[in-house]
């Protein structure tokens, strides 16, 4: 199978790095084909703007949405971008590998979405009228794919636990696993995790290693955390979620499927893995 | 008072930049003395690298935090850095005008962030063992302050809802406003909104600036969201919420002070407003 890399730390000795080197041996083992991008070292434009398009549609006023839904479709995007979304296409998943930086992404890598992520490829996609707004959440061109962040924080386990002070860590991810990783159609695994990755005794390391080995292994086998759909039949023709689900819970859970609950509809085979060659 | 607006769009004639300028007009109007960083017209560094040190503590081996503790501490920051700590600490309000982009901020404003937020300036602050981990979350270099975040969408306002496909607008906004605005100190208003902001018809924008003027008129006197304070009894030595608070609650919503519950403890009060001084 196929595995894109996307990798975010500046420092090549850096426990991300090192995270993003175990992984490419352990994949390339395993018999995969591994691609990385490594931001920083190809010096990735990290801020969208005008410059990201070579024949705008409006030369006066940028719109970004607007002027890349024209360059995807011209074929006027600029090379670094494409390049990036020829790699997403021939993935059979992702690996986002990062340090968590005030609750997020480092700004390297949230430009690599903001630029890569254009409309027609990534929103924008399919019927927006009616009942449907678009193809996305479990639909869109990425379908068939599966996501897994890879991330390290400074902060303890207990700080971002369920009661955590930080926020609960599948609070703190929801806006990139569900709404940069689901949103096109990829699959989401459970987040891969080093807490108190600034204070690292030597001894932790082959820890962390056999960890991260299991869960490479398991990558095309893992469960996804189980996000609805939404043109599944859960959501109404506003998109929010139909009485009677995700009862019991609050907040992002909310989005999950719950047992006992009625079945999602199934959604049409051309929306799974044969978007993938559009 | 001294507002400072932090404001990330690549188009001074877009709705995100007529509110900047509003915002700019309506507080001067009301006797406020307002200082603007507009990212994109500075050429701000987005990507947080070994160029933001003047004097490396490691030369060999890039700690990103290391790094800025030493240069925070030492005054080897780089000078855009310093010059937007200082208008932090000038001001008694701080409103980042951004749009909405893959539920979360542009790049380049996550890169103000990562740059400007200096290990010893809005985080390893203060005692960091026994009960305490931190000035932070209520307490920190910017108590003292109010935060807003003005955030357009292209999204419909149903998507945002409680039970809302994107996830309800606070959820999405905590890593910000809990993460960002909160964790140093400041007192965080509820968000200011426009939705379907790529769809606007000329004759929506005066109800726009009506609204934003009411808001930016009681920029002072509103009621900030009432996150808990680590420091103040709610939280246990590992920084959990402690049993009995937050109940009936689930998500990020247990991190806000409920009626009847126990009150919080007062703070020291060097941990407010004296600190701006420092």
């Amino acid at each position: 199978m196929n595995v894109f890399i996307v990798y975010a730390h500046p420092e090549p000795r850096s426990l991300n790095g090192a995270l993003k080197d175990l992984a490419v041996e352990t994949l390339t083992g395993l018999g995969h084909t591994v691609e990385v991008s490594d931001l920083y070292a190809m010096g990735w434009k990290a801020q969208a703007d005008g410059a990201d398009f070579l024949d705008r549609a409006d030369p006066g006023r940028l719109s970004y949405a607007r002027e890349s839904g024209h360059a995807f479709a011209a074929g006027t995007q600029t090379p670094d971008v494409t390049a990036e979304q020829e790699k997403l296409l021939w993935s059979d998943a992702v690996i986002l590998q990062f340090p968590l930086w005030w609750f997020s992404m480092p700004a390297i890598l949230k430009g690599w979405v903001d630029r890569v992520y254009a409309y027609g490829f990534a929103y924008g996609v399919g019927q927006h009228e009616g009942e449907r707004w678009g193809d996305r959440y479990g639909e869109g061109k990425l379908a068939g794919r599966r996501a897994l962040l890879s991330v390290t924080m400074g902060g303890r386990a207990p700080h971002y636990s369920t009661r955590g002070v930080n926020g609960r860590l599948d609070d703190v991810l929801f806006p990139i696993q569900h709404g940069i990783l689901f949103y096109p159609g990829m699959a989401v695994l459970p987040p891969h995790t080093v807490f108190q990755a600034n204070h690292l005794p030597d001894d932790r390391w082959q820890e962390i290693a056999e960890s991260w080995r299991a869960r490479l292994r398991g990558l095309f086998d893992e469960a996804p955390i189980p996000y609805r759909r939404q043109n599944a039949g859960h959501y109404d023709t506003r998109q929010v979620l139909k009485p009677g689900l995700g009862t019991g819970e609050g907040g992002t859970r909310i989005h999950l499927l719950q047992p006992g609950e009625p079945s999602e509809r199934p959604i049409g085979a051309q929306h799974q893995r044969a978007d993938r060659h559009q």
